[in-house]
């Protein structure tokens, strides 16, 4: 029998490219062995690889210009209204929802039950039966938060009456919105539409949102880009950690709630928002939308502006490629999982707080919040590896976010689809995970990697564009 | 000429113990060289040294015991009252103050400033000759905070009038009392006394310490223990950077703030709290007292239970020994000045805030907190250095106090004066500076090195105990 060690027994050296595991094997066996970390690209259309290296320069000038917008946004907090009054489009009949586009016999089950709940929560109907047949009668418009200037975190479901934060970006003028964070358990972005959850629903409405608008008004705006900023510093990504950032916004609220609401109507929002550490997730949310948005419609750009799932599909969109959804099947994360619930039981990953890493944030700062990584078993070694990886794939760095461990090094900002091609590296996402089925609620949460099929379809996409074109 | 490399041609392989730089130069010239880590002990009184070695199974045994009763502390927020009504022992004529006893003959100028204010505030003086003049008559009796279960940053001036926060260690029953924090600029515990401050005390004493004192009752008790254990995970190591801590606190106190208090009070404290992210100190400060005061008369310990300064002297008191302090000068730290303002203008080590650092916080937990190391020039690698260096001098590591950037590895806690003396390793200390000039207040922060006399007396004072028992 010849061992895989004879095989080196004279002092040849081997040069591994790729997999690491097979030169960790050739060590074992005592082969001298250099590993060179490499991978091979995704594969994409035969002819869309020669049409973007043909147009790298081209790319790299448009990138830098999405980036630039990116880094300028000024995300600022400036008011709240109910969606119907300041969401552009959004008549009485249309609901929104995460992700790209998705018909209602394709939506995934936490969704259909959000959009139950919404339709409870709005008095369309009276059951969940009811709801169900109005959602599939053709009556209801559904559409992506992302095609309104809205995101919503997990099912993201908007419906007409429900407040929504208004936020500015002030570098540029256009604005984000979206609704108010609801808490942990039965909520309607898992999926949940229970009496309890539909009197939340309300109670926010008619005394959360009154009360956050007067504070909020009092204050004329918050610079949420500060503030995230300064949760980056305490252990916060704002994504799937957002302890620091909601104490933040608490103490910049709190004074002006209780200078114009009663004590009995301040102190019962003061302590609903305290109760929940995920409070200032819609906020991460918005100001990222805001701060991205910016960077739509630079052509030639291979700057990611959306990653977005709806629980069935994972689309990205490119500041270089108009409206087009990017789209390939969502998957389900690593996740901790509750007591008594495990992977067979999580819906694929879903939600628009992916815009978080788009903005370089969430996982792509992980570094920054290594308690997350524990959460999952990693240490923050791990978080770092993490965050580190993430650079390879953006067109830069932030000049605002810091990571303190990196030595306050920017944050990894605007994924580049090219580069996530060509280095076959995806991005790395924090994510909640709801229960399959509607009306259970959250499971768990965890981190994964984008699928790649939205990438290898964007770059692909923006390759067409590039040869279609003038060029 | 004989070059130094020449000496090392034979192959001569060199040991190098201490200095690193001799080394470094060893190594330049080509000489093969092992550096060992070594530092000469710190010299003490001829027998001591026997005495403390011949009782070193001792020692460890009583430091196990001083350790434990530390980690089991339980410190807990629960309530407030006027200094003169809840401090044991403060007669209408006694003014505490930070670190170990001082005459008025010898207090700095900050310390002096802080006494005139408090003499002014208490009504006692009206002018700065006359409480100058009241101060020096021997009327006035000054005490350390320590002696009376308080502690007090910088000045730790308290007087009879002013409310403190009543911290109980719930494992242990003992009680630990602090004011509560100025803010920044011009403040009573920097050394200013001008009428913004002597206003600023009343106004605590008439709107703050109500409206707090309220919220406290109504929330029974705060778990100071849980909030410093989360502001550490958030980028604090609760003595120069508390915002964290600060944010949790003013979460827990402000819904109960504004169901107890009208709007204009229940706003104008909450924007008092806000506006100073040192808010918490004196609770941090305070917990740590009630915390390390459990530990104390504990025999033949050589664990440190107080750290402190009175801006000319720096004290140390231990376990094993009593109320005896042990004291030396107090040095002036490295530090980031303010604006017009340099090393000359500042006043030595003063305030009773090392008390965090006894206990595994502050300093021994920098690592924690990279940004206020960067402060002073340095970087997340030097703040994992310093904590690192700190676990050489400690009994153990804190089950409960975390460092994420070490792996979630706890604080090292309960400094050894005899490890301090052998490994000549001196606890790593945050700080503010005063100007050494009465009236003026803060002129940086900073951090710095505990001077070796206090620890060199502390550990021949406990060979004294040593041998002078029945042993």
């Amino acid at each position: 029998m010849t061992r895989l060690g004879d095989l080196f027994d004279q002092r040849l050296e081997v040069v591994n490219l790729g997999l690491e595991s097979f030169a960790s094997t050739l060590r074992q066996v005592g082969a001298p062995t250099v590993h060179v970390d490499w991978t091979p690209p995704l594969e994409v259309e035969s002819n869309a690889r020669g049409v973007v290296r043909a147009n790298s320069e081209r790319i790299a000038a448009a990138n830098a210009r999405a980036l630039a917008r990116i880094l300028a946004g000024m995300p600022q907090l400036v008011g709240m209204g109910l969606a119907r009054d300041v969401i552009p489009g959004l008549t009485e009949d249309t609901l929104l929802h995460a992700g790209p586009p998705i018909s209602w016999e394709r939506m995934c089950g936490p969704m259909r039950g959000a959009v139950v709940g919404a339709l409870l929560y709005e008095g369309r109907s009276r059951t969940q039966q009811e709801a169900e047949r109005l959602a599939a009668s053709g009556t209801i418009r559904f559409a992506p938060c992302h095609e309104h200037a809205a995101v919503g975190p997990m099912a993201g479901v908007v419906s007409p009456s429900m407040p929504v934060f208004i936020v500015k970006n002030a570098e540029f003028g256009n604005l984000a919105f979206a609704t108010m964070n609801e808490g942990l358990g039965k909520v309607l972005r898992y999926g949940a539409f229970g009496e309890d959850v539909v009197r939340r629903l309300h109670w926010m409405a008619d005394v959360l949102y009154p009360v956050l608008a007067r504070a909020l008004a009092r204050l004329g705006s918050m610079d949420l880009k500060n503030v995230i900023a300064q949760a980056l510093h305490m252990g916060d990504e704002v994504h799937n950690r957002n302890r620091a950032a909601t104490s933040l916004f608490f103490r910049l609220v709190a004074p002006a709630i209780a200078r114009t609401s009663s004590g009995e109507d301040a102190g019962s929002v003061l302590e609903f928002i305290h109760s929940n550490d995920h409070f200032f997730l819609n906020l991460s949310m918005a100001a990222s939308k805001a701060t991205l948005d910016a960077a739509r419609g630079i052509a030639d750009s291979s700057v990611a502006v959306v990653m977005a799932r709806n629980g069935t599909d994972f689309g990205v969109q490119l500041a270089g490629t108009g409206d087009a959804w990017f789209t390939g099947p969502a998957e389900v994360p690593d996740a901790l999982y509750f007591p008594g619930f495990s992977k067979a039981d999580a819906n694929p990953d879903i939600g628009d707080s992916a815009i978080t890493e788009t903005n370089g944030l969430g996982g792509f700062a992980i570094a920054a919040s290594p308690a997350i990584v524990q959460f999952v078993g990693g240490g923050p070694a791990d978080a770092i590896r993490y965050t580190t990886q993430m650079y390879e794939i953006t067109a830069g760095e932030n000049t605002t976010y810091q990571i303190p461990g990196l030595d306050f090094r920017g944050t990894p900002t605007g994924i580049d689809v090219v580069k996530v091609v060509e280095k076959a590296v995806l991005p790395f996402i924090d994510t909640g995970v709801a229960h399959k089925e509607p009306g259970i609620g959250q499971v768990g949460a965890g981190v994964l990697n984008a699928p790649a099929q939205p990438f290898v379809r964007a770059y692909e996409g923006l390759a067409r564009v590039l040869q279609g074109g003038a060029r």
